[in-house]
């Protein structure tokens, strides 16, 4: 898998130039003097802050309280985390070290049930260190955090594949509509659903933009808003309960959202609401479109009845977490949380290796491994 | 007009005896004092707050900020409101009057577009002042204010009828979906959607709701669920995104909701994020009501095309207006604005005349005119 995800790296970044690096200025996880840097995603909009995290333990509450949030950062969060529980090990014994590295496992995976791609960034750490079990503990712990590290790069490289494949299907002056963050905030730098719309802009396409709030925790409203607004795309929020008029209304050209996990027949679990958007969008002839990297698959289980789907604390619903504004004040707005949308509804799944249209096990298989 | 909705009250009102007189205990509008008492809907649920309204742009501002709200409760405060504009009105002259009814009339109509019966109420003062006009001017005004109390009156009756009708649709056990407030709040104190629920219970059957939150003012969190728990009904709030993976898991049995304005062809106009829950609810084959009185039709207007949507600010949904609970913490939570739902997604129509089933202009006019 190791070898695999190195070559993945090693190929060329597809088309124009400006893809072989862009710099976003803003770096959602990294790691930084022997800690994990985030940014506090519950302080957005309105203060950016970093924090420092040395301690699992702390690790475990910003996942839980989705100071870190976003399927892909949370890969990188939970194999970083993995390092963190490691790193401090004292003793030279495989066995024991493997222990403690399945109790780390275990722990980190208590933390959120639903993204795939934190428990797929555990089973990266745990294979490349399984695969190292002859090496000096001193030198299975490098391993580790290298590979963690390869994880954050690769993940750079796949958003910004997944954009230019992505930003194909937009034509200039179209209107996006998007639920929660996809963006930059939930990967390393980049983001998923607005990384193609960073690419098309990157293409010289103008593309307006459509923020559902996104109730409960609303980071339509307080993440996506301020990194569009940020990159300067023209961005206006929306009351999730406005969807179906902006669609009626002729303002939507597309749908496109992220996803937590996708089955291996195309069932995708995004963000309560997403499920919405992809009925309305169907009832309204507009396609509807996730984008994700292969590492949110999880080709292991059928169907949506084999996703699990957290439940949240009532309070998020039933009080407001936040006593101030929630979007910037700039971003224009029309006045106007996981579900499972089916694959039938998906009009297509935007991943670093192409874009999967007719969505059953036979074509995603071949897309993932082709690409 | 008048002694059509005379014969209407003097009706008796359908089967079992409690709907005689239902006492909610709590009533949204009335006429003390000479003034207009309200609920100031705009504390709630963390205080039941009542406020007396004299002057006419106090009224007009209560509207506006929506501390009364709801489509018959507007025809009300509408009607209170021309009484109050004119009941301190110094002369004698007929045509001098009548000009300042009409400015007064103009000054509410500018409070709100939406809600037909807002129109309707400020209609039927003029009506009933026109009808007495060779009257002195200190009796037209007597008999503005009994029209206006009329009109409260009819609406109890109203709203108990469509209860009673729409009960019949509910099963023992059954689940139902609505959104915003059409209840006690929305009323003059029995509710058109929530009536339906209420009258269910009172036959005896128990009933769950699920309230959507309805953002962005929450009056689906602060007022369904408030007054809800209140009558022992027990109620689940959702955030509106949740509608449709509540859906997929088989937990609605019908959606039933409130309306602003109906056209003549069944389109009816309703808080933003009703065309949502139509459309899901025919992906998902559950049936969607519309519970609403007949002075929320508005037969000049053919359908969709001519009905005015309401734009409100942006800080409604980019700043969070409530800064602690909004809604009851003993309300069940599950944790996960107005546009217009074509007639074709409307099941039926819950109406105090009957249920208007197969939606066209020729149905509509005969049920309204028959009932």
């Amino acid at each position: 898998m190791v070898s695999c995800a190195i070559t993945l790296l090693s190929k060329p970044l597809p088309s124009h130039p400006q893809n072989k690096y862009i710099n976003m200025n803003i770096r959602t996880i990294d790691w930084k003097n022997n800690k994990i840097r985030i940014i506090d995603q519950t302080k957005l909009p309105l203060r950016l802050v970093y924090i420092d995290i040395g301690r699992l333990k702390d690790l475990w509450q910003a996942i839980k309280i989705m100071q870190v949030r976003g399927a892909p950062a949370l890969g990188a969060a939970a194999a970083l985390g993995m390092y963190l529980g490691i790193k401090d090990y004292v003793g030279s014994d495989w066995k024991k070290f493997n222990r403690k590295l399945n109790r780390v496992a275990k722990y980190i995976e208590s933390s959120r049930p639903t993204a795939r791609n934190l428990f797929w960034g555990i089973e990266r750490i745990r294979a490349v260190a399984l695969a190292n079990q002859k090496q000096p503990i001193s030198k299975i712990k490098r391993v580790i955090l290298a590979e963690a590290q390869l994880i954050m790069r690769q993940d750079m490289a796949a958003c910004r594949k997944i954009g230019v494949y992505g930003a194909k299907l937009l034509k200039n002056n179209s209107r996006v509509l998007t639920i929660c963050n996809a963006g930059i905030l939930a990967t390393i730098d980049y983001g998923t659903a607005l990384g193609v719309v960073y690419s098309a802009k990157l293409q010289g396409k103008k593309i307006k933009v459509f923020s559902c709030e996104t109730r409960p925790l609303l980071q339509g409203a307080r993440l996506s808003t301020w990194e569009l607004h940020k990159q300067g795309i023209d961005v206006t929020m929306i009351a999730d309960n406005t969807a179906a008029k902006l669609m009626r209304d002729g303002q939507v050209d597309a749908v496109i959202t992220g996803a937590d996990r996708i089955a291996a027949n195309g069932d995708a679990a995004n963000k309560i609401g997403t499920f919405n958007l992809a009925v309305l969008a169907r009832y309204h002839k507009i396609p509807f479109y996730i984008a994700a990297p292969q590492s949110t698959f999880d080709l292991n289980i059928k169907d949506r009845g084999g996703i699990k789907i957290e439940m949240r604390q009532a309070a998020e619903v039933n009080s407001i977490l936040f006593k101030k504004a929630v979007a910037p004040k700039k971003s224009g707005v029309l006045n106007p949380a996981f579900d499972i949308t089916p694959a039938q509804l998906i009009t297509g799944i935007i991943t670093e290796r192409g874009i999967i249209r007719r969505l059953n096990p036979q074509n995603i298989r071949k897309t993932l491994k082709e690409g």
